[in-house]
């Protein structure tokens, strides 16, 4: 990883922390508690691997740095809501996240709840707001409801609660995973590009194939290192998906094919970015990225 | 309540129903246990008090059916998820709702809480895909996301969440109702209005007085209904609010003081729709029905 691309990832990571700061809901507002809450779950967390995917995409068409900066917010708020609603006891029941309590852990269930369903609304009231006109932001949103929704991300984590202890194949554990996570890596790239404009056929298949190995290589990358890192590392409990007999890629492919598949993925998603050249290079250091993350 | 109203509001529910249908995800794509459960939480449901106000307000201005079913869709797509999401354990843990088992007792809280958060997607999903230009859509999308979000109904439902047991002053039970129920009462009837023309200052002035005037009474008679009628009349658990200990009108005002607020808030309705003449009558009778309901 170059040290040009460390110096602007972590640019992009720190210009992302403003803005989620600026977006969210003052906590000076009523109702405060729930907006502290809100700020709780989506600040001074993660890698922003989808503000990092806007961004990169961005730069293919010198997007403007304001729509970037509120698409990067509305899918890391999508983000964020989805990790609240999915760490709550009723589905993965998990204490611990980014390194730090869950949100039900730190405030109680109901808070959790409303917190998601206030991130959701935000993140289409951010993207909403964005001084572009609204041909440039109509198609955006659109994107953004398509890839949260039940044909994307919820829809992934459906299939997910569904396939519990159930013996799915490697095409059904793609399909979930697909929706559960792609969708909103594809929405992220896709929205990077359409904040510079609007896209050619030819544009949004190259994107659409790099956003689908990308979005494949975290998944498998993802059960790998649950399979074989420590809690503290990860910044979550470790070793979930085998104790809650989840299918992976490790338990149907072994360790040693999920790590050759995901450096295919990667291979795969250079090649998807070459009509793109130079311009294109923060997403291929992404996809390095992703695929060679230990946490 | 006239012969021509009555039929009217039947005619505007059947519509609704079926748009409903038109504009959630086919039951038979995948997946499909959610889109089921997402049907469930929908259709066949309430007496669609939301999407009337979109239909009536929308006479106004002679606004497009399209956009008009689109919009009363997606306000009542959002309504349906905060039901799913308020009856669930950690919130109000009710067993019953429109006189069916909520979401989570028919299926299970993971269910409930993803057919919540999809449904949220899919009303910004279904206002963004109509017809209309996108300088028309836009700044209903807004005032959508507005009114969900946390300085709208979630903010409205964090209030009421943290003022169980709280000896609330009548402001501050006034604040929490316009929040919690009056935000999405607003947007119902602004939505269908924008759906007409681009509002002027005037106009939107009225509106919001004759918003506010329904919203407090709709839930000065909901308090009443809580307080006098039975789960069977109600579809729902009566007296709730009581065993919750939660603050109502009833408990503040007592009983005959609060059904003479619901009239006078009534009237106040009325006095608000005087500029628009005739063609604001249906939007009179629905202040009328609010008020008069027995459900």
């Amino acid at each position: 990883m170059s040290q040009d691309f460390q110096t602007w990832m972590k640019s992009i990571q720190n210009e992302v922390e403003v803005a989620l700061n600026t977006y969210l809901p003052s906590p000076e507002l009523a109702p405060q508690a729930l907006h502290e809450a809100m700020a709780y779950a989506v600040l001074d967390g993660g890698k922003r691997v989808r503000p990092l995917l806007v961004f990169a995409a961005g730069k293919l068409f010198s997007a403007p740095g304001e729509l970037l900066s509120r698409a990067a917010c509305a899918v890391e708020m999508i983000h964020a809501y989805s990790l609240v609603h999915d760490d709550m006891p009723c589905m993965d029941d998990d204490a611990l996240r980014r390194g730090k309590p869950t949100v039900h852990k730190k405030y109680d269930e109901a808070t959790a709840l409303l917190v998601g369903d206030a991130l959701q609304a935000q993140a289409f009231l951010v993207l909403a707001e964005a001084s572009a006109c609204a041909d440039h932001k109509l198609p955006m949103l659109q994107l953004l409801a398509q890839a949260s929704g039940s044909l994307g991300m919820c829809g992934g984590q459906a299939i997910d609660l569904a396939s519990v202890g159930v013996a799915l194949s490697l095409p059904e554990l793609e399909q979930m995973h697909r929706l559960k996570t792609g969708a909103l890596l594809r929405a992220s790239v896709l929205l990077g590009a359409m904040s510079g404009k609007h896209l050619e056929a030819n544009e949004v298949a190259a994107l659409d194939q790099y956003s689908r190995a990308i979005g494949l290589a975290f998944q498998v990358v993802d059960d790998v290192l649950d399979a074989t890192a420590d809690s503290a590392t990860l910044g979550k409990t470790a070793g979930k998906d085998a104790a809650d007999n989840k299918p992976t890629y490790v338990s149907l492919l072994g360790l040693e094919a999920s790590r050759q598949l995901a450096d295919q993925l990667c291979r795969d998603a250079h090649q998807a970015l070459t009509i793109f050249g130079e311009s294109a290079q923060h997403l291929r250091d992404l996809a390095d990225l992703i695929v060679q993350r230990k946490a």
